[in-house]
């Protein structure tokens, strides 16, 4: 049975906010990818609108997976709108729906373990939601939901990424290693930064 | 005088890789905010291109200021994207240029220290450059670079934000604030949570 360890609502829990009006939402661009949306909002206690470009994604879940000895699994993939090859957490978007559900949202997390880095949890091993964050709220709607599995084990098919994937290999770094490749700016991208911050404050690294 | 204490090199010498090549790069929608370019880019060591959709975006800084007592400053901004209000480390675009120097993402700090919380660095004060990171690797090319200021103080004529943004309010918190607000999911926003990371990896904070 998948445990769910969580003092994380899901999303809307963590802004009890009068919501927000939008008043006019013109769709200036699409592809299967994202939506580009010319939208007039009005924010809660002003009466001026404010209009803006706002790049619609869909939403997507990080994982932190941690073997019983303690160590992290991460991925090397080829970023081609960054030019880079980076060593990233798992990740992947949820296609089912743009308001996930808790279980949808581990469903995602158990698939892209198995698919990006070929990990499974364990039979005692449980799934830690961590809440949300937002790569880049100035422009994009785009919210990705923060897990931690642990612990994980290979789960002997090995990693199968999708077609227009470009993964190369996986690896499991230790603690020290994680925090080294932190601090040295080897680790450039938000979702394992941003993981790695909560798990630093919620205590469960340090 | 500013000084500036920097491990890090500019983002080019943290990826020491071939270049990659980008075969074809077609715009398919552009306005003052974004450009949304389809393109054909090759992979160094692969023989088949990929065509990816990708958003270029302006580079952007983002600073932890840190007052003489340990304070951290963040500020309270509406995020239209997102349809929320956030505390969040000012941040701001470079504007003159994609490639900008290490000297130009410091003047942007600085700008942003002072227009988005009204703060400046102290005499003896100087800035820290902790590397950059990608908001949203999968889809756009958007890079920050962050900095810690360090100390700072109220500069005296307070915060004046652009036109277009709302920005409520600033407030100092301690490093056990800022945590806390990290581990409960109040700070939701890649630029803080990156940023929390890299001091914390770096031993600035702990």
């Amino acid at each position: 049975m998948l445990q769910l360890n969580s003092k994380h609502g899901t999303q809307s829990s963590v802004n009890n906010e009068v919501a927000w009006i939008v008043t006019r939402s013109d769709i200036l661009f699409r592809n299967p990818h994202l939506e580009v949306r010319d939208e007039t909002v009005l924010i809660p206690g002003e009466d001026r609108p404010r209009r803006w470009t706002v790049v619609g994604r869909k939403k997507a879940i990080v994982v932190a997976p941690v073997t019983v000895e303690g160590r992290f699994v991460l991925i090397h993939q080829a970023r081609i709108p960054v030019q880079r090859w980076l060593w990233e957490f798992p990740a992947g978007q949820v296609d089912e729906t743009k308001s996930p559900t808790l279980e949808q949202l581990q469903d995602t997390v158990l698939r892209e373990l198995a698919e990006e880095a070929g990990y499974e949890l364990r039979p005692e091993g449980s799934l830690t939601y961590l809440g949300h964050y937002f790569p880049s709220q100035g422009f994009t709607d785009e919210e990705n939901h923060l897990f931690v599995a642990k612990p994980v084990r290979e789960n002997g098919v090995g990693f199968q990424p999708e077609h227009a994937e470009a993964i190369s290999q996986h690896k499991e770094f230790t603690l020290d290693e994680l925090r080294s490749m932190i601090a040295n700016s080897e680790i450039q991208d938000a979702n394992t930064l941003a993981l790695f911050a909560r798990m630093v404050a919620a205590g469960i690294v340090w």
